[in-house]
């Protein structure tokens, strides 16, 4: 009964092929997607549930029915496919995330980020592989090749920060918020990043020279991959700002910002670099040029549109694991030794703790040395909840293991099993009682803000993703951005007070000289519908 | 280099796979998109041109310019699939449809729309098929059974109004553009209908029982398709009103409404029905409905959002056709004989424009006969232009075609070459040469009205949807609404002159009465944010 949605594309219509069976799981899978909406929704207000954990438990129940139902033959709808997995469900999120972000407090924060993100990924890999490499070798638990060890390390160092990012208040702990924001998108892409440089070079003997050309290689991933994102992103802006769409269909505008992000991740691919980095930056380009040049509606639009997108995306994939993580195949394999299986599990789990500890804290002291003022250093309590935010595991790092361990088609090696069912372990476990334990340890840890008041918030006007409790009030960022020009006399005054914040006077100055006058954002474009475009237009420049 | 977009899911992660070529087309095919969509844009002032007719142009092209590059060996990106077309493509189009229809003016010529759509397509079916079989049994074309000239007729009968209905002006010829509207809606229903009706049954020797069991068959899809779209509709109008989601959430509203829609669909193919009859309804109830028991905000992100949906599908699918109708193999199995495949295409063609005359005349002047006053009545040049409005040939037929004669594996066949290649000559010939004359037509046709000036307006608000132009203002239907009750003195008085208007009007009772306290709808659910749920409810109740 398994299927995989790929080939389900060929064969679901009822009307012309005789493969009612995949007709049947579309229609199950639908409809367990709506019932998620709905249990979600209903559990809102409860002390330990988030939307995450409704959608497992819910994969975990159907799976249970479906294995009882065809007698112990087949637990899920579909079989997890990575590609599903990498071109439909995980770029709609990561853009969504881009587009979303408050940037202001992204790019202020943008060098702590960059720590976390990426360093305090590559310092998480380094632990969790050499961990690896150090236990499992001991254990007798078939061939793992020194490249397994490594893809091990970049598997577990994917964090998943969805259930913290749920607690967290965006507006009350917006540094922290920033922070385990910013550190999950960016350590999504580098471990990503770092899982394929591992696959694509020959590590079996690792010298000096490979390891630059390893470290040039990420680097350079990164740099072009962001640099693609940007330039998708104005040429969106340029093209909309010059051709004036909305004068004739909003829904021209929406198609061609949903298109051209797609096809920036397209583009990312086609150069094999990183979609993910891309797609975000490009995300980030939107919101702040783009998204000003189109008309009202097509703005309301835009923002909900890829929120739902992203929204459903989060919880087809947690559905998913859900599901999947019963599949008997696997669990079959591992059954004459469930104690080994379990034994992995636990040793994974603490390297997951320790080399994440080994990263935070350390860092957070560094960047605790940049500041100057109190309110931007990170305080311990605050340190524990960065801690905590990326403990979870999730589904990229679910989506790398079946790439590494069953890609190559022998996943009935004992080894490779083992692996499997460790991953869906340690993703079950750390997501299901980590994440019920989050809204109270966040209420010990960050007592004095009322963390949880948004969930009893009753403004339905503003949207709430998963991932990104959204950006909510762009009016709001609005104020503080006319309040700090008042609050900021001259720019020599600043160069001696932070000089992190003259980079971002800098910048804004080149935004409002340059940037903004070629590709449209804020006060740059007609915002009254009907207004003859060339008048406006020459007027500002 | 042709790839299957059901397989491309599987092939197209180029970090995983080496499949470099599959996202080098996706890439190409996504640039193209938006390559229509800013040309469509450029060229919306042009007299002649229309969104379809560039977007096959465009197909053509590059269809020419791969011929060239790959040295005559392909001409397109992906090979035509109808379960692409049928199960992702065509859906959200046909909800799109019924979500954005005027429904006032679409239910005040329900019986006439019926007429056309059901009735007339029968008529239009029954006299191609005739004709087909009277003319192509004497020109030796290959072995056609009897089951392969009613699906003909069936293929030939799915109009393809697109072009027609970008010129109409909803506002200033109402009348005509529901008939015209309305008419393309059942039509795609009822050739599908029929055409899944052909394949299923055994018709190599038909008799009076065959026969009635066929139009039973067919009532008994049409009625449950129906039924099953109204209840998908009521039922997600019921639980969101219900639960209040817009309380938490517009995302969470935003994507029930996509879920339950497409599992309304997906409900009918499990059932056998016709899902594009179900959605379609499914589209109607959830816009009298569940569109107004949502925020403001998932009101304006859901007209927007299907709007854009069934845009880039109408795109892609002029695209897919223009690029596939350059496809070399096809064409070399007829070389051999091009003469009689243009004879086949222009006979054809002679029997669309005859089996059209025959039902649109003869049906008009019945529909005539029910109407007393003047203005409801179809004059000749309005029978005109409704005739020439369903020319044009389109995707269905295509689809239907390919899946006729192409499924069963056996292409090299003569015959089913040449209706292939038929088909193609007659969509492209349709819908270009057609198409191009349809605004000048119209503007002798119809020359009182200003048909064209809503391709001026600057309106940027407005979405504009390729098949729909938009139900625009509701505001504006209210308005008329309150005007009819005021015209409306006695429900006694009605009787006597228009019955159909007592339908409505007991209808109206019926729905303010029962259907709105229970499912919502304009005036039954609380539009402020924040105000709470239970009290107002209570109100009303």
């Amino acid at each position: 009964m398994a299927i995989d949605l790929g080939s389900l594309m060929e064969r679901s219509l009822a009307i012309y092929t005789s493969d009612h069976k995949s007709v049947v799981s579309m229609n199950l899978f639908v409809a367990l997607l709506c019932a998620c909406i709905v249990i979600g929704h209903l559990l809102e207000e409860n002390r330990w549930m988030n939307e995450s954990i409704t959608a497992l438990a819910i994969g975990l129940g159907t799976g249970v029915v479906i294995l009882l139902t065809t007698k112990g033959k087949s637990s899920h709808l579909m079989v997890f496919s990575e590609d599903l997995f990498f071109i439909y469900l995980l770029p709609p999120i990561i853009f969504n995330a881009g587009f979303q972000v408050k940037k202001k407090q992204f790019f202020r924060n943008f060098m702590t980020i960059m720590l976390f993100g990426a360093v305090g990924t590559l310092i998480s890999f380094v632990i969790i592989s050499l961990g690896a490499i150090h236990f499992f070798k001991k254990m007798n638990i078939g061939t793992l090749k020194i490249g397994d060890y490594l893809a091990i390390g970049a598997i577990f160092a994917a964090t998943d920060s969805v259930c913290t990012l749920q607690v967290l208040n965006q507006d009350e702990t917006p540094l922290l918020y920033s922070l385990v924001f910013g550190e999950g998108v960016v350590n999504d892409a580098t471990s990503v990043v770092l899982f394929n440089a591992i696959q694509s070079f020959d590590l079996s003997h690792i010298n000096s020279s490979i390891a630059l050309q390893f470290v040039g290689n990420f680097l350079y991933l990164f740099i072009a991959s962001t640099m693609l994102g940007v330039l998708a992103g104005l040429l969106s802006a340029f093209i909309i700002k010059k051709l004036y769409m909305g004068r004739h269909s909003t829904d021209r505008e929406v198609a061609l910002m949903i298109l051209m992000a797609y096809l920036s991740y397209m583009l990312a691919e086609l150069f094999y670099l990183s979609g993910i980095l891309t797609v975000f930056f490009c995300g980030i380009v939107m919101s702040h040029y783009t998204w000003h040049n189109v008309t009202e509606s097509s703005r309301v639009t835009t923002k909900h549109a890829f929120a739902t997108l992203s929204f459903v995306a989060e919880i087809f994939i947690f559905l998913y694991v859900g599901m999947d993580a019963l599949d008997i195949e696997k669990w079959r394999v591992v059954s004459d030794s469930p104690g080994k299986s379990l034994g992995v599990s636990a040793i994974l789990l603490g390297l997951v703790l320790v080399g994440r500890a080994a990263f935070v804290f350390p860092l957070s002291f560094l960047s605790n040395l940049t500041k100057k003022s109190p309110y931007e250093k990170i305080g311990l309590k605050q340190q524990v909840t960065i801690w905590w935010a990326g403990l979870m595991r999730g589904a990229v790092s679910m989506a790398l293991a079946y790439n590494q361990f069953t890609s190559s088609g022998h996943t009935k090696l004992h080894g490779n099993a083992i692996m499997i069912t460790s991953t869906i372990t340690v993703v079950l476990f750390s997501t299901v009682v980590f994440g019920l334990m989050t809204k109270p340890l966040v209420r010990i840890l960050l007592p004095s803000s009322k963390t949880l008041s948004r969930m009893e918030s009753s403004e339905p006007c503003t949207p709430k993703s998963f991932i990104v409790p959204l950006l909510g009030n762009r009016h709001d960022s609005e104020a503080n951005h006319k309040n700090e020009n008042v609050l900021r006399p001259t720019s020599l005054r600043m160069l001696l007070s932070t000089p992190s914040h003259t980079v971002h006077h800098y910048w804004r100055k080149f935004d409002d000289s340059f940037m903004r006058p070629v590709f449209g954002g804020r006060g740059f474009v007609p915002i009254v519908p009907g207004s003859p475009l060339e008048q406006t237009v020459n007027q500002w420049q």
